[in-house]
């Protein structure tokens, strides 16, 4: 569903822009609320981007989810991760329950196998040790040693969730920094990755001012002539190689 | 999907249980998770028992969420209420959030009007003064007087879902009294049933002997003599007309 | 400041509305926050409305919160009752923290003498079986036996507070029922009492209609059918004196 | 261990006094949590006053909390209510966990047989609809139907705990009202006793003036001149018979 | 109580488990909650096994818990560190209240030099800087600079207690990694350090499958055929010498 | 405010006492609750200590805290970093709201090139990866990326607020460490500095003794016969040239 149709330069951009950029652009827009909370890095990688797998869980129930489920290879969890297409972030709906984890270190090895871009829950996960030392992004609320069945029963894939608090519909864009995980929908990604772009460049500009003894009035935000000579650094810049920004 | 399934005497027998003796009769199953947490009863009528019919509701997104939605009838919100049949509860999933209201006065009286037996959410509903007074079973987590789109999104009707901590499973059995809502998996309800009601007829036994002053040693849990106590006064309550218990 | 500025049918409209209603001719103006969280009523009148006078607590130091400290007649706490004028409300900004009494059935008595119009705290208010039995609007998160000293310090009387998640400047409108409080930032409280008594009347229209049978689609939301009916139900209403509504 | 050692008049004093009343006299005393936060009164009587029974749990093992230990007549759940004495209460540490009942409308009703004063437990209670009707002093921080085994392992009698945050040894005084709990250390009981009933006398007083139009300003705290009048009105009273306060 | 009566491979077999391993061999004997819910690695030395040596705090009584108290050695907590023996792991029960430390760094040293496995308390520890660099097993929910005197009263020596929603009596193994820390009762040690050991060694085998491309189904769980492939592995690999798993 | 008023050796002795230290002889003058909760140093430089400058925000209004106010150069936010001195500590009160950031990495470098101390708030900040690299002292709840106006409103400067459940009043000294942040009021500073330098080097050689074996009683809380090998021991030391404690 990804690459197809979302346009090569919104990824660039994107890969130039934090959180808390992209987090700025979407209150622009009125979406005050698609940033993941109380969900981590928890991986070696940090930088996570790429398009929405989305897993559901609800409750267990103990009659239900005993041991031997994983037995058939259809189980939701587990057919969610073979389905995981180069690209994807599965991202689980764990009612942010950390009581056990979503997932662990096997799934997570899996998943990096076929190529997804990454991993994200808003409940926990096991093997925390191992996945800390993974070279693929990996997000969660909590570490817990607990089996997925103790707390979790999976159903449903590929169906609009929830993930800390933010509406995630499958194809969205998930992008992960650092700070945080934040949810930018699909029909808005292009646009909100040129201007995080361009945003980043200006901040750059700016924190160098700062950094170098200006004041905030003027500058943060920045006035008309500080716009000024901010423009004029772009068009110097830009003459250089690799410069950054929505060129 | 209920009436024809369940037998009638799976409802008699419900019908003379608390969401108490139900819940150790789960217990002794296995089931130790099936009382919803944080779910109170808030209106007039206090007696809930009918077949779950489910609504899922994500995090609301500011774009989508507007007040226009409601303009197309087929709104999940608004058609699960069209679809409620009777003798169902409608059970919804907010995910706990009591932000915002999931349903308000209208909802519940146009629901009461199709014959629901009741309404469940784990969030929080609106217009409680007016729902207080309503002579239909309606549990809730709070009161807010937000409008449902201020947080959330209703995305599905007729899905396994969770609800105040619980698996709730279209068809399984609601049972709601001024202490809990508990869900019995469909395929247990019967036996669940006719042994709940032989709880209550046995502990209102126990509580006689126990107000007449009998310690709880061989009393209750009761010895073999009080047993054959019991066995005798069931002989003898059984020959009035209109006695309960599983007959 | 309250009776000369705001017109005197803002108040009869506003007698007319529910904060379930006015929550959401707030939400239709982009504010979607006005409504406390965890605020309750607590006394045996529950319709409250009037203007904000805010005082505002920080956290307790031991040496500077013993008891002789309300010898001081310029104690906050108590001054600003003092200073309260009738139709005022005291708005207290007790961070949330019910551990201690915001105040008591003392101090509460004397604002009622004063002619306030109620007292809300985001807090918990101590001597609450006294306070129940007020005929004075009362609004708290909790009961707490403890005096406020243990965990408060009051500062501040007339600024900008947080009260239950929602910002109150000095004046806005506060309104509250037994579902919840709602604030009206003051220069939108005219056209939202207006609009808030109109949504009044079009729904006691609809629930009518509900009651009577009618489907959601087309009622509610009303569809052009069903708001012409209206409008013939509103002019056959209003020739009878006393009726609600924005005339 | 109660009534031979704490002198009558101490009752006497603390039936009129509030809890509100008595955390004061405890805060003078540098005692600042002994108000047990999260725990409510449950049933009709709304009136506690007895000496603490303590019972212990801690979390409950699948494997050892299984129906029939309570065929075990020693199991300190029920071996607690059976050494009860007359004006005991039973106090249960529950470690603030309401997801499962620490008792249930049986074990309440053997308890007010044996002529304990109350129960108090920070955890839930089940079969809550019977315990409101009872006409025995409950205590708890919320209900549930759950059996106390599924979360819950007793393990000791007679021993301090900590209940809704505050220590209880056994011996102390357990006041409570519709308010809170609070907990008076036993060696402080005879003055707490008779300060807090001065101190209720002196506030009724107080709250007369203040109904009648006194400021608070020279009223409340009293100066010299309101004292004056108040030890004049006291004289007055104490000509009464069965006038309150520490005679 | 320890080495004399678990059998030394017991340890070897720990020694190779993580406490996802060992939760999941508990789940599959019914135990559900035996890992402890918000206790994390502090220290440096993040491997603790050994056995439990329990200590119980209530709330802090102003009156009581002054700094004095310490001159006497026969304190609880003071005496609780110098009766731990080597081999075991001292467990504090703080309730889970953070808002004061359970222990600081001279205790945890004195502890350290008797030998002791660890620390675990499902409070808060102070002087964390210097805890975090020491060689010794220390777990903990939080930092926190106030004294134990703040909020913890110690009263109990090897009794059963709760510790991070875990039971835990004197004598169960205790097992922490990064991850978590995890109890197992003492008569289960020896065959869940067993099966965990073997469950590690088959794990490590499917990750090695999983890292070179396998797919979920047939290998995790793994089919007949990957069991067969397995087996063989085994009989390879315990040719070399030190390799580990359940010889 | 700070550096005429408080003598030079009270931050030479502080520079030596660690915020535990602080913490015990704040307890002494019997102040419990000086060092917030739930505020942890995330960058790189973890030694805070100046005096307080503080700021308080209220919850937002939609209406009101939109993009366009950071033009005003007065916007209370900015103003607080302008004024900042030298030696000032800004502490912020965001209510422990930790949904937005109260402030990101351009402003904390204004502060941090103004000369301040550093940066403290109860809320969140964003740009946290970049924040982290700083040699500023940065203490904080959370990370998030969302700005502050998404739940922030700037009101006031230099006001008594309150900042992870600590009062904070303009001047008070803040110090912080790798543990925490503790407050100490401006008048007790030369005191609690003093004698907290002096407890740190008895704690020194305290712990010195209980690495080399010493048991706890007679050596901590140290007897008369160890308080005199202190006393040598601290003699001998002070020969050496630089040698900390309050000379």
């Amino acid at each position: 569903m990804a690459d197809e149709t979302l346009p090569p330069e919104t990824w660039q951009w994107l890969a130039q822009a934090s959180t808390a950029t992209v987090t700025t652009q979407l209150f622009k827009r009125g979406l005050r609320r698609m940033h993941m909370v109380g969900v981590r890095p928890v991986s070696r990688r940090r930088r996570l981007m790429g398009e929405a797998l989305t897993l559901r869980y609800i409750p267990a129930r103990e009659d239900l989810d005993v041991v031997e489920v994983f037995q058939n290879p259809e189980h939701p969890q587990r057919r969610a991760i073979e389905l995981a297409r180069p690209g994807q972030v599965l991202v689980i709906d764990a009612r942010g329950d950390t009581r056990a984890a979503s997932a662990g270190h096997i799934l997570a090895t899996r998943l990096c196998q076929r190529g997804a871009a990454g991993l994200v829950t808003d409940g926990a996960l096991r093997d925390m040790p191992a996945i800390a030392e993974m070279n693929f992004a990996v997000y969660a609320a909590a570490a817990s040693p607990a089996m997925n069945l103790t707390v979790h029963h999976a159903v449903d894939i590929g169906v609009p969730i929830g993930c800390g608090g933010v509406p995630v519909f499958p194809g969205d864009v998930v992008l992960g920094d650092e700070e945080a995980v934040v949810v930018i929908p699909r029909h808005l990604a292009p646009e909100v990755a040129r201007d995080a772009a361009e945003q980043e460049r200006l901040e750059a500009f700016i924190l160098a001012k700062v950094e170098g003894g200006a004041p905030l009035p003027g500058t943060y935000p920045p006035d008309a002539q500080t716009l000024e000579e901010y423009r004029a650094w772009v068009v110097a810049r830009e003459r250089r190689p690799g410069a950054p920004g929505p060129a």
